[in-house]
């Protein structure tokens, strides 16, 4: 086919699939469920592409500890949804997306008939509380709306969202007694105190406003919001279940658990009391504020200015449909569809819109700040993203990615500790995971042409985080250049990782023409020599006096210098300088081997029983896909004489790793990241190094794709020959020129086009 | 002497004594030790004329509770200072002045040498912590300045202050070990979960930011803070004593203990090392905001944007001596000077200052508003300053009073009660003691020609704010005309006390022509009738029934149907009424006769042992001076055909229940009531009935008197043949005009001109 002929095919497949947002072309794909079983710790509810809000259901809100003791149950429950459950508390409108450590559930809601009831109750004995069954045969979720029968109360539950605003529809039975619950003490990851305040004002018969302090994963997180009904509240009440204090001002001159106004407390559950017909529904836009109940509001005013429970659906499933149009894919089955567009809509659900209508928000020195000619973001998994989702927002968003740019050096400006961000949201870091990977972002959106921040800026605050000598052994690392074991538990890991960064601040510096910066980081790039021993043929735990540590079990995971995972993984871990991991590895047929038997070597499940965030499944041999530190691991093949290993791995990780089920995901789809590494894996390609503008050749999983750039360019891709069993690249052109190594350039991404992969069941030789 | 010679005797008593306030020629009379012993409960500190910062020594912070049971003692902490204490806590930066219950205490700052200690110790072991002993011969305090010697560790401790900022010079001992500590636990009314959250950053070697929220007699009160140094913080540190929390986040990266720079928990103490050498002062200045840490930085920098301790301390007595000079007395004594002046210097401490440099503050509603027009002021007590320090400030300082109308009316906008304040401080309501007296200042303010608020505005909030059926029994006062005893244990006070606010609304609504409002509210006046027993002569709680309480007795201040204080001095309490009073007492003679015995009657101490707020000192008879309710009883004479034993009785309150020592005052001074009784009665009349622009006659104190009006008129007071025996008002003129009746119109003082009082030793028949 000319390249005239097949332009015109694709429009014409284009222009009859119908653009037109309203007609929900690709939204159908999404499937929110999947994720929801297991280790996904992705949600079912509603939310607008990167929004403020995820209004979703909570089947439990487990305590984080019991007698004091961390509690692993509630590890489930980082998304408050899980698959199996048989109840739901309610509808909170704040939750991160497939994390592995977790906090938010704000502001839960909960519909109830008859006798009221204040404690959720337990999930053996729901009829104990409020709480309700519910089954998934009288569920639905799609993107940007959800629905549940409530079982015990006969009342349909309706979510959608705008990008602040959470909006409930209630559809009761008959009844005499109608009750909406807002369980201020309902949170992800609770524990006793996580609450520090709460309070609420009954502004009048259909507003609410109030906040909620909390201290946990985020240390010191204000949210405010603000509640509208559609109908009067007829009575309310309040019950402060904190034990009491032994201060006793004057509020008692007030009953305070009845119909009064102005309440506040560490530990209050409230309810306001409807008069409805059978049919009626009680509908609630709650919007979530960082900074005041009056911006709240605000928000809730602008974003959702009428009562239309379907025009505020719609208006969220076309916001989906145009996110999700930046691709169109032409896929072998449905389910490839499902996987590729909810991999598309989990890897729209994270960073989080961060500030208010007036562009405002809660800054993390605590002071409200105004994001000038951008727009901010929060909840920022970076150990997780920097890998592939952030080179796929680059690639495919790079405006939103540039605000998230802007959002981490705003962050770097506000933290006391002149540090990028390392995991943060709501206005707080929480110091979650290892590495200061925030750099990686920046480089490799800067190299790829992202102008919307100042590149010197950035390389300053690269620098500064870098040098953070009292971080999580950032001082033993330039003393030693390596971590030693004596002076952390994952000094292997963050010596890898602390190597990779530096070398994307060197490339970031040679960008910019900084010769000496360059040079030094260069330099620090290679310290994961340091801990790399040649006799075991691993990176390895390395003692202070120089010596490698003895007594050391390459297939364990804990214990050994690594975190999430061992070091087997995490010995490919040099994305940035494989060609001499691969040479201190004993050349290519030895690096060959070695990366087959991650593949396929047998393991007794002990090996990773202790390993959090996976599953069984999300392991293949010994190579662990359900974390992320092997993302990249497949792709390199390419540096070796035979590529065509890497299509075969790819092919097989994707079919194992993704798949059309509640319990269709490995491990943590972790804010995106494994969600990302299945878009751009099905497109052909994969980021093994951000920092670098190459893409390592895969195995495309697409038929056709379309991809429509914010430049204006339109790439399209074409797998010729595609199938089950044609895994393998026989050819592959850009533009009609044959591309002879495996790699692929962003600025050819950029240019748009035509790449044309031409597969076969036969490895080329 | 002729009016002419009397008008330039005082030009030239005036010019003479020099109005350049850089001489402070008043400020030497300031007394900030009376009422720092016993139970005046002031403060010996640093403050400006109403300003938001009370810079003052804490000589303890005793719990509020003990083993769970109040602890009576913390009452003597209400200012932090009791002048018989021999040790220091620190220094903290918000005081109330002269209150009977409490809060406060922000930011205590302590400096020390040698080995750290940051635990405060005990009185009686000074040497277990930080405190240091003192002693008053090391101490010296005057109107905006305070010093004292910290023996302990030999240095010299200076405070002064700006409105928001508190300014500390510490003169160090020679040492290696100087250390700054900040106590975010130290408070006054101190309970163990009073700190709901507190955070602190160290910014840079010379910048400290940081908040404090607690849950006291405000409810939910943030206050930030900003603090410079004058040199570099050489290292520093932190102890959380908070229970650790079961949660575990990722903040143990860090060790927060030493020279770590973002700190957060519920029990913060820091100690910031300085390098000194012998002689070397350690300065600071730490402003408050109740917005943010960035607008507390803002006000240090507006208000004092140099390093001169003694600048800044000119300009605080200056300030003080502006205020003073409004009023500029000849006395009778050394004593009777500093009595005035520093009732003066009492009567401008509170209402506080409660905006930004930039005008903002934090509301009632939680959010950040601008006061628009006005300067906003907190720290409202109500129930005490309704009497004689709202009168005092409206006519001495209308343009201050009617800001304090506008943040009154503020309030009421904010509060999800509609009601107006009763007792707010720090952008809440505490609900502090009986009454809607707001609508007294409102109603007195207005019909004394304040236009700084709309008098429709205001009318509407006082009859909303008197119609809040479930506030303290107003349904009861509504339903029966009076509070059933069964319903409220100060059942009869409280009925006076609406009867009165009641007649102050009246008035305003006639002054506003509301006939409608005029005549329903005049007889709501009337109530106190209701509570009115013709039989034994006294107000006595009433039954639902109608019926009279049996076993009453009239003379116990508990348990009797009153607060702070006994029949015998609340059935006087019909300041708007007196003459019906007089009637239904039996009439002229049977009323003297009452009156007499209150002032003479002999009591055993144990009627008054359990009166809190007074010591036996406050009390003359019974005739209690030491709390509010009867501080206009003395005046009642003038109802009668004997006015001169108002003047006798005055002259003997004023000499007995103020006097130039710590333990002056004979109760607490209750943020300037019992100061601005003395101001008036000092100068010869008083407000009997605020709402009424008539002041009752008195016997002055002074000699002479020039007081210059915000209008520009100025009014000249001379007491002929003044002198201890000559107490009788012979003669009364004005501008040359004698006056018949023992009246004093607001009118005639707002005129301007001559008041001649001619005294002398006999009671005019």
């Amino acid at each position: 086919m000319s390249l005239t002929k097949l332009f015109f095919a694709f429009l014409l497949l284009f222009l009859c699939s119908g653009l037109d947002a309203q007609e929900l072309k690709l939204v159908p794909y999404v499937n929110p469920f999947i994720g929801t079983d297991n280790m996904g710790h992705t949600f079912p509810g509603a939310s607008v592409p990167f929004g403020a809000v995820q209004l979703s259901p909570d089947t439990d809100t487990l305590p984080y500890a019991v007698n004091g003791r961390y509690n692993p149950e509630v590890y489930s429950y980082c998304a408050g949804y899980q698959y199996q459950d048989k109840t739901i508390v309610g509808f909170s409108h704040t939750h991160f997306s497939g994390t592995g450590h977790s906090d938010l559930g704000d502001f839960l809601l909960m519909p109830t008939v008859g006798p009221l009831q204040l404690n959720p109750g337990t999930k053996e004995k729901p009829e104990s509380g409020f709480r309700s069954r519910f089954g998934h045969e009288n569920e639905k979720a799609e993107a940007g709306y959800y629905q549940v029968l409530l079982e015990d109360y006969g009342i349909l539950a309706e979510l959608t969202a705008s990008a602040r605003t959470g909006y409930h529809r209630y559809t009761f039975p008959e009844t005499q007694e109608a009750h909406i619950i807002l369980d201020l003490m309902s949170s992800i990851y609770p524990y006793e105190d996580k609450n520090v305040w709460t309070a609420v004002r009954i502004e009048n018969d259909t507003l609410v406003t109030g906040y909620r302090q909390t201290e946990g994963w985020a240390r010191n997180r204000t949210l405010y919001f603000a509640m509208v009904f559609n109908r009067p509240i007829k009575e309310y009440g309040c019950k402060n279940f904190a034990p009491n204090s032994t201060y006793r001002g004057f509020w008692g001159k007030f009953n305070q658990s009845k119909n009064h106004p102005d309440l506040a407390g560490k530990q209050l559950r409230l309810h306001f009391d409807f008069d409805v017909a059978q049919g009626d529904a009680i509908e609630i836009k709650l919007a979530i504020s960082s900074v005041s109940t009056r911006n709240a509001l605000a928000n809730v005013k602008a974003e959702i200015p009428y009562w239309d429970f379907n025009r505020a659906k719609n208006e969220a499933q076309n916001l989906w449909e145009k996110e999700l149009q930046k691709i169109e894919i032409e896929a072998q089955t449905y389910d490839d569809y499902v996987n590729f567009y909810t991999a598309m809509y989990h890897a729209a659900l994270m960073p989080n819109l961060y500030m208010d209508v007036d562009s405002t928000y809660r800054g993390l020195d605590g002071n409200v700040h105004t994001a000038k000619g951008f727009t901010h973001y929060t909840s920022l998994s970076i150990w997780d993203t920097f890998r592939a989702f952030h080179p796929f927002l680059q690639w495919i968003s790079p405006s939103i990615n540039g605000d998230i740019l802007q959002s981490m050096l705003a962050h770097y400006k506000q933290n006391v500790l002149k540090m990028l961000p390392i995991w943060s949201h709501h206005g707080n870091e929480n110091w979650c995971m290892t590495g200061y990977h925030s750099v990686c972002v920046l480089a490799d959106a800067i190299l790829k042409g992202n102008t919307k921040i100042d590149p010197l800026e950035a390389l300053e605050a690269a620098i500064t985080t870098s040098n953070k000598r009292d971080y999580e052994n950032i001082g033993d690392y330039l003393d030693y250049g390596y971590i030693p074991f004596e002076k952390s538990g994952v000094s292997v890991s963050t010596t890898l990782e602390y190597a990779y960064d530096d070398w994307c601040i060197a490339q970031l510096a040679n960008f910019l023409g900084q010769e000496e910066t360059y040079r030094e980081y260069s330099v620090r790039s290679k310290n994961w020599e340091n801990v790399f021993d040649s006799l075991s043929g691993f990176m390895r735990p390395r003692s202070i006096d120089g010596t490698f540590k003895q007594n050391f079990q390459p297939l364990q995971t804990h214990g050994q210098g690594f975190i999430e995972g061992n070091a087997w993984n995490f010995s490919f871990f040099v994305p940035h300088d494989p060609s001499t991991l691969i040479e201190r590895m004993g050349g290519n047929n030895r690096f060959i081997e070695k990366l087959d038997s991650l593949f396929t070597m047998e393991l007794s499940d002990e090996y990773f029983q202790e390993t959090e965030d996976i599953t069984r499944e999300g392991i293949i041999g010994n190579y662990v896909h359900g974390n992320e530190p092997a993302h990249h691991v497949a792709y390199l093949y390419n540096w070796t004489d035979q590529p065509w290993k890497t299509q075969e791995k790819v092919r097989k990780i994707a079919k194992q790793q993704y798949k059309n089920a509640p319990d269709g995901l490995g491990g943590n789809d972790d804010a995106g990241q494994m969600s990302a590494w299945y878009l751009f894996s099905s497109l052909g390609f994969y980021p093994v190094s951000p920092g670098n503008t190459l893409y390592a050749l895969g195995s495309p999983m697409v038929k056709k794709a379309k991809i429509t750039m914010e430049n204006g360019a339109v790439l399209y891709i074409e797998a010729q020959h595609q199938g089950d069993e044609n895994v393998y690249v026989q050819k592959l052109s850009f533009n009609g020129q044959l591309l002879e190594k495996p790699w692929i350039k962003h600025e050819q991404l950029l240019k748009g086009g035509q790449l044309i992969f031409v597969m076969s069941p036969f490895p080329p030789k």
